[in-house]
C-alpha cells in the first residue's frame, strides 16, 4: 500500500489544469483567476484630495494667511481654471486638485467669511494631496492564479475590468452505488439506507468552485453501473462512492475496467479511507472512494480537494497541516496515517471517542481532523499535535 | 463620537432575524439551519456488519472452528434465515447482521473450501457489529441555528430530510453615490474613476450569505438619489457609499431624513471608516459607508457582515480577535481605533506600509486587519498584537 503522500502524487497525474473562460466582474469572487489582470489606466487618474478643504499654493501655507476663494472642485467636477498667487479653490475629498495648487489645507483650520479663507490652526506639512497613481499606474498587474476575494474584485473594478478570465470550474460527475441506497424524501426498504456521501461531497467539492452532477443511484448490477458511467461522459472527473466490494465482486473497478480504465493505484496506508481506487478512463480521471460516509468525506477533504484545487491551476493545492495542545491523552497509532476526526477549541484538541468511520454525528461535530502518523506514540495532554482544520 | 462597539449594538438594534424558507437539501450548504432537523430514523436501521467476513454465534468463536456457510448477506439484501449451531452466513461491510448472529469473523481470519470455513486466525473480542441506531436514533436531532457545512448536509441526508429550514437571504441593496464614478467597461471622463466599492461589498456580502441588489450609480443630486432609494424598496438593509459629503451638502443623510429615516449615529471613532451613518426608514435599516474604497470594504467587515449574521439568526455575529506577534514595529496609535492592513504570515503579522484609506492595492495585498486601541503606545518587534483575519 502506499502513503497519502503518494497517491496525491499520483492523483496529480490524473488531472490538468482546465482551460480558461471570461466571466463577468460581478460573478468572479471565489473563482481562480487565470490570466493576469492589468491596469489601463492610473488611480486615482489626477492628484485628488483626500480631504475636504480648500486647495492653494504650498509655498504660501502659513498660520494666518489669507486667501481668496475663486472655485470649487468636487469629484467628478474639477475646478478647469489655474490657482494664482492669494487664491484658494474650495475642494472636497477625492476631487482634482486644480492646477497652480499643491496644498489642501484641511477645512477644520480655516475661517471662512464670504470669498475669505484664513489659516487658523497649524497646518502641518501633510499635503493632504494623493499624487495621480498613488494605487496603482498602467502596467500594474494582478498575477494569475489567485483566488479571487472581495478585495480583489474591488481593485479589478477600480482597473476598469469588466470581464476576468477565470479557470473553467471541474465538472465532477458523483456516483454513488449500492442496492441498499435510497434518495432522501424516498421511503426505504427494511435492508436500506439513505443516500449521503453524495450530498456531503456535492457541498464540500461546489464550495471548492466545482460543478457536481450528482447522478441516479447505480444498482450493484454491471449495467447499472455502465449506465451510470455512461451518464458521466463529459465530466472531468468520475468519483464513485461505495461498490468496492460488492458480494464477492469489486463491481467498480470491474466495470471501469471493461470501459478501459487504467488503474493507477488501489488501497492507501491510511484510516478512514483504505480502499481508495484511481485511475483514468480515455481523458476522464477517475477515483473510486469506499462507501463509509465518514471514509468518504475524509477523502474528499485528502484527495479531491487537492485536485479540484490542482485543476482550477492553483499554486498551493495541498493545505498546510496546523498544530494544536492534545487536552485529552491519545493511544498509540497503528501501522496507518489516521485521520482522527476532533474538535478544535480555544483550549486546544481533542479526539472524538468514537472513530469508527459509519458516524456521520461524530463527524458533523468534528471540526478537524487530527492526523497521526503510522505508529505514532500514546500522546499525553498538553503534547503537540498535526491537524487539519474541516 | 462613539465607540466601534457601541455602533455595533446600534447596527444590531436596526435588524431582527428573518423569516425562513424551505430549501432543497442540495441548496443547504452555506446557508443557516432554522429549524431543528430530527431524525425520523434509527442509523443504521438494522445491526450491520462493520466488515466483510461471516456472521456466526459469539458463544462459537474460536481458533480452529468450523462452520458451514447457509447463506449471504449483502447490503440491501439481508439474509431472511436464522443462523443456526454451526451455522455461518457470508456477510459484506454494512449489510443486516442475520438472527441468531451476534459476530462477524473477518474473512482474512478464515479458510473456505467449499461451503465450509474454518477460523485460521484468533479472531479476537471486537464483534464487528455496529448495533442498530449507533449513529444516530429516532428523535435525535440537528439544532438551529447552525451554519450548514458538508458534513450536515451527509448527516441530514441520512436523516432522510430531503428539504431544510433555513434563514431566508438578507436582501442587501447597494447604492453607489458620486458623479465621478462610472460602472466597470464604461469610458470615464477626465475627471471620473470606476465604481470598485459595490463590486467589493456584494462579493462580500453574497459570501455571508446575502441576496445583493446593485443599484445604478446614483449622481449627487436629490432626485437621482431618491430614484435609487425608490429602486431600494423591498430590501431588508439599504447600504449608501459615499455622499456624505457632496460639495457643502451632506446629500445621503439629507435626501434619506426626506424620505422618513430616523438616525441612529453618525460618526464612529475609528480608523478607516469614520463618517459612517446608520438609521431606519420605516422597516428597512440603512448604513451609509464612507466613499474611500479600503473605508467601504473596512466597515463591510465590521458593520455589515455582523448584520448579516444576525438577520440569518445566527447566535455568533462578531469574529473574535485573533493574536500574532509583530514582525515589524509600530508607531503609536492614535485617538481612534484603528483597523490596519496588514500580512499575516508563518513568522507574524506586519502592518502595510501605506494606510492610506483610498488604497485598494493595498487592501488587496493585505489578508488581515490589526486592530489597535485608541492611544495604543508604540509596538516592537515580538509583541502579541491582535487582528481580524480577511
Amino acid at each position: 500500500m502506499i502513503t497519502v503522500e503518494e497517491a496525491r502524487a499520483l492523483l496529480f497525474d490524473l488531472v490538468g489544469v482546465l482551460p480558461s473562460e471570461e466571466v463577468p466582474l460581478a460573478q468572479s469572487a471565489g473563482r481562480v483567476l487565470a490570466q493576469d489582470v492589468v491596469a489601463g489606466r492610473n488611480q486615482p487618474p489626477f492628484a485628488a484630495s483626500s480631504m475636504d478643504g480648500y486647495a492653494v499654493k504650498a509655498a504660501e501655507v502659513e498660520l494666518h494667511a489669507m486667501f481668496k476663494v475663486v472655485g470649487e472642485s468636487a469629484a467628478g467636477h474639477r475646478f478647469e481654471g489655474q490657482v494664482g498667487p492669494g487664491q484658494a479653490v474650495r475642494i472636497f475629498t477625492g476631487a482634482p486638485v486644480p492646477e497652480g495648487a499643491d496644498f489642501v489645507v484641511i477645512q477644520e483650520d480655516t475661517d471662512r467669511r464670504g470669498d475669505l479663507i484664513t489659516i487658523t490652526d497649524e497646518p502641518g506639512s501633510k499635503t493632504n494631496i494623493r499624487p495621480a497613481g498613488v494605487d496603482f499606474e498602467i502596467g500594474t498587474s494582478i498575477s494569475a492564479p489567485r483566488l479571487i476575494r472581495p478585495e480583489d474584485v474591488a481593485l479589478m473594478a477600480a482597473m476598469n475590468t469588466p470581464r476576468v478570465t477565470v479557470a473553467r470550474k471541474p465538472v465532477i460527475a458523483l456516483i454513488s452505488t449500492g442496492d441498499e441506497l435510497v434518495m432522501p424524501g424516498e421511503e426505504p426498504g427494511p435492508d436500506q439506507i439513505i443516500a449521503s456521501n453524495t450530498f456531503g461531497l456535492q457541498a464540500l467539492l461546489e464550495g471548492l468552485g466545482a460543478k457536481v452532477r450528482v447522478l441516479p443511484i447505480a444498482h450493484d448490477t454491471v449495467s447499472s453501473l455502465e449506465t451510470a458511467f455512461g451518464l458521466a461522459q463529459g465530466a472531468d472527473l468520475v468519483v464513485t462512492i461505495g461498490g468496492a466490494s460488492v458480494g464477492d465482486y469489486d463491481l467498480v473497478s470491474d466495470v471501469s475496467q471493461g470501459l478501459g480504465m487504467e488503474r493507477s493505484f488501489y488501497k492507501i496506508r491510511m484510516r478512514p479511507g483504505k480502499p481508495l481506487m484511481a485511475g483514468r478512463i480515455g481523458e476522464t480521471a477517475m477515483v473510486g472512494l469506499p462507501g463509509n460516509p465518514v471514509s468518504a468525506m475524509v477523502c474528499g477533504y485528502l484527495f479531491l480537494a487537492p485536485m479540484v484545487r490542482r485543476m482550477l491551476g492553483l499554486d498551493h493545492v495541498v493545505p498546510p497541516f496546523l498544530t494544536a495542545q492534545l487536552t485529552e491523552p491519545l493511544p498509540e497509532n497503528g501501522p496507518r496515517e489516521h485521520y482522527m476526526r476532533a474538535v478544535l477549541s480555544d483550549t486546544g484538541i481533542a479526539a472524538c471517542a468514537d472513530q469508527d468511520s459509519s458516524l456521520l454525528s461524530v463527524l458533523a461535530q468534528a471540526n478537524a481532523l487530527l492526523v497521526r502518523q503510522p505508529h505514532d506514540p500514546a500522546r499525553e495532554i498538553g503534547e503537540t499535535v498535526q491537524y487539519l482544520p474541516i
